[in-house]
């Protein structure tokens, strides 16, 4: 059922053809969200080229803009030719992460609400080249995309040349799931019309003039499959402690009995709360406004319990897509997916009042998380949206199992080694071991709840030990800590390979 | 001129009298904003009581929250009674600064827009009374504040009972400066409906019933008056510094020719940037959509420059307030005081792309924000609104000198020792030495500019030193920190004295 019309024909190419085209020193601007609806052929074919004419003396730069992350196809294949110096704004491609963290490509970790401004207002180098995965491109100059919105809409709007890999790997009733939306930064005081998640505010497609297409390649490669494990029990737990917070705060009355929106981080424990909401009967309709959907949606769709999830992508399994093609026509009024400057945009959460729910690497004992750092200095992924939400929802809750790598990193910490989210903004801890509300707590109150409810038993004594030690040695005893001491326990780990 | 009427007739009462009927154990919700239309009378009266009565063995508890910061009649007179627990959201009284970092009240420092959340959904003990300084009490029950908005609002709706210091120190023509407004915080998908900084969106005054007033004083005792020191040569150079990026970035296209609404933080430097504006001839109209008006907008004004000013406080020096109440009614057009909770909303400032400009205690290389903890453990101020602004400015400005302490501190460190503001979210930074503009540029190219274009000469080649070992030592080479002297200046500063 491949999509053919005056213009398809006229700028059909062979990937190889379009790597031919492809500038030396290049700025490429790519579909592709966390990792749904990325270029597949285009970058394997540039990467092949890179290789080949690095032989002959060529030398190559390339400075690569996504959504967020993307698949082995294009973060994994142009990392690997060393011709990779710049990455913005999320990554999670584990060859890629080693240059970065080897200092051999420059990321730039960004609030993914920020890009577009940082785009339009040439803050960052410009793009050359957009490469955009879609479903379909009329003859005049239509763009539907294909399962992930991200920065496809700016970038093609920037890029002087845009190629687009036309994947039939999606039916095309696709189109329309798609609402297309960007404010203009400079028209002061314009509202983002979205009320509640399901609103539809821009179009279904990204109109291009046809003579900006360069070249289009025919695709039938899938997506890189995410695989989802099973929950594991920690998970479990973790999920079950949030539901019965979410409950009580509804008897509190601080969360309205018909919930507030949810936005959920991505992977085990985010899809496992989702999958315990669909399961536990104290849940009934729920409306997401998140950055990605992923497999753990159709638990809520089983269950009944979806109203409508607003994303910038759909990440889904072998499975999970297949089930998803099936059921695309019904399912047209139960998703959006938005550019990420509008899902992640920070009026809108704020006036929504959104429940977020995101990972953390470690947290301390004062309330700051560390999303990004691995022992402070190793980028792991990035920020990606949970500044945005975090930052604006009603209720932010962070989740993490409270010790890593058997036991030997304690996920609790007396001082983060990289702050990404501060004891102004947090809220919310949740472990295996328990829940800490540490809204309305000064600093040493947070330090003992997230001791005695988040930290694991192996490291609650040592934890203790060096809060009462800086209770006793602090300067100032407001938020008390001994700044010899205060990253120690990363020292020891990497010195020792354990915080023990 | 004082007013009067049956509700005032019949509910006079002394400060004393007041003071003796507040419990013994008490929440008290007060006006006052950074230190503007705070209470006077009934607080120091209270205070007296306390010190009396606590030498018959009486005890006392009081949790104090106000708008920010207060004056010595509230903060300074409550703090000395020992009494005080709990102090939210912001402070800057030096007895009450020694009692919270001493460890014996505690002081939960707050995005001062999350203030009126935390309050209307009992996140903190609640209000049992709240005492506001206002300028007009009507026969039913409307309150016109006076030079602060604040949490006022919220206090009044929350609090079981209200006493009012009636205020004959501001003409009554101040009546129609305020826009009360608050919205619904469960009432999902409203917009804050402000386009531009002088919308008007509520009532000029609070309606309360008449009967949950228990008791009114009249006072003539004025705002402690806000001394302003002349901008020194530092300060200078670093508005210079920030008037010549503004106008860089309106030749870039990335700031319209008629500007974005300037938010200012508190302070000498602040008031430098404003000063200057109102002598450079390439700056004209300016909009303004603050927290803080002070007395540099009277430079705006003379000018000719100020088109309006959105704040939630007027803090003037004592010839400044003289000047606003010899033209309150013709300047009502050029001011609106806002709830705090408007002031700083996210929602709006987003909306409207602010310019934010505040002020740092200490930066690190790679961008990170200290605002609040001098050497990490000791509360300066609190974090106030510039988390608010600075996470949803269109650009946001911090600024501080390069050293304090007669140059034994260094405001440029290698690891911030509390971070405020992250890395993600921080853009330009300067010091008398000069400009950093950090946008889009990964961590080891801040590190350069930072260094080179910011911090003081004498600490340069330290900073360097760093650096170039973090480089060699460190495990991940993104963000390369050595973890074991990250905080070393700190520690150094705090045995030796310096960070030499």
């Amino acid at each position: 059922m491949a999509v053919t019309n005056s213009l398809i024909e006229q700028k059909l190419k062979t990937a190889e053809e379009v790597a031919a085209l492809l500038p030396q020193q290049v700025t490429l601007g790519c579909s592709g969200f966390t990792p749904a609806g990325y270029p597949k052929l285009i970058p394997v074919a540039f990467a092949k080229r890179i290789e080949d004419e690095k032989k002959l003396g060529k030398e190559f730069s390339i400075n690569l803009y996504a959504g967020a992350s993307t698949g082995e196809e294009l973060d994994g294949a142009l990392a690997r030719t060393g011709a990779l110096k710049l990455r913005i704004p999320y990554q999670s491609n584990s060859h890629l992460r080693n240059l970065i963290n080897q200092g051999e490509t420059d990321f730039i970790d960004m609030h993914l609400s920020h890009v577009v401004k940082y785009i339009e207002h040439g803050i960052l180098p410009k793009i050359d080249v957009a490469i955009v995965e879609a479903i379909d491109v009329t003859a005049d100059g239509k763009i539907y995309l294909s399962t992930s919105s991200g920065m496809s809409a700016t970038y093609i709007r920037n890029a002087e040349s845009i190629y687009i890999e036309l994947t039939d790997t999606h039916p095309l009733e696709l189109k329309g799931y798609h609402d297309i939306y960007l404010p203009n930064h400079h028209e002061k005081g314009l509202p983002i019309n979205i009320l509640t998640p399901g609103d539809r505010i821009g179009l279904p497609y990204i109109q291009v003039p046809p003579d900006k297409i360069k070249g289009i390649v025919r695709s039938n490669k899938p997506d890189a499959a995410t695989v989802f494990k099973t929950p594991d029990e920690d998970c479990q737990n973790i999920a079950a402690h949030v539901l019965s917070f979410i409950q009580h705060e509804i008897k509190k009355g601080r969360i309205p009995k018909e919930y507030l929106p949810f936005q959920n981080g991505v992977g085990n424990i985010a899809n496992a709360v989702l999958a315990s909401m669909a399961k536990d009967p104290n849940f009934h309709s729920i409306q997401m406004y998140t950055e990605v959907v992923q497999d753990s949606v159709f638990d809520l769709i089983d269950a009944g319990k979806l109203d409508i999830a607003s994303t910038s992508a759909l990440t889904f399994s072998e499975a999970g897509l297949k089930r998803f093609h099936n059921n695309i026509s019904e399912w047209k009024s139960k998703f959006v997916i938005r550019p990420q400057e509008i899902s992640n945009h920070p009026e809108v959460i704020r006036r929504m009042g959104l429940i977020a729910m995101n990972t953390a690497i470690e947290v301390d004992i004062y309330g700051n998380v560390n999303s990004t750092h691995v022992m402070g200095t190793s980028m792991m992924n990035g920020i990606g949206g949970s500044g945005d939400f975090t930052r604006n929802s009603h209720l932010c809750i962070f989740m993490t199992p409270s010790l890593a790598k058997e036991g030997n990193i304690s996920a609790v910490v007396p001082m983060v080694s990289h702050t990404d989210h501060n004891e102004h903004s947090t809220m919310i801890f949740v472990t295996e071991q328990g829940l800490a509300d540490l809204r309305g707590c000064p600093p040493k109150k947070r330090a003992e709840l997230i001791i005695n409810n988040c930290a694991h038993p192996i490291y609650r004594d040592k934890l203790r030990e060096y809060y009462e030690n800086a209770l006793r040695v602090s300067k100032g005893k407001h938020t008390p800590h001994d700044l010899e001491k205060a990253l120690s326990w990363h020292v020891q780990f990497l010195k020792t390979g354990s915080m023990k």
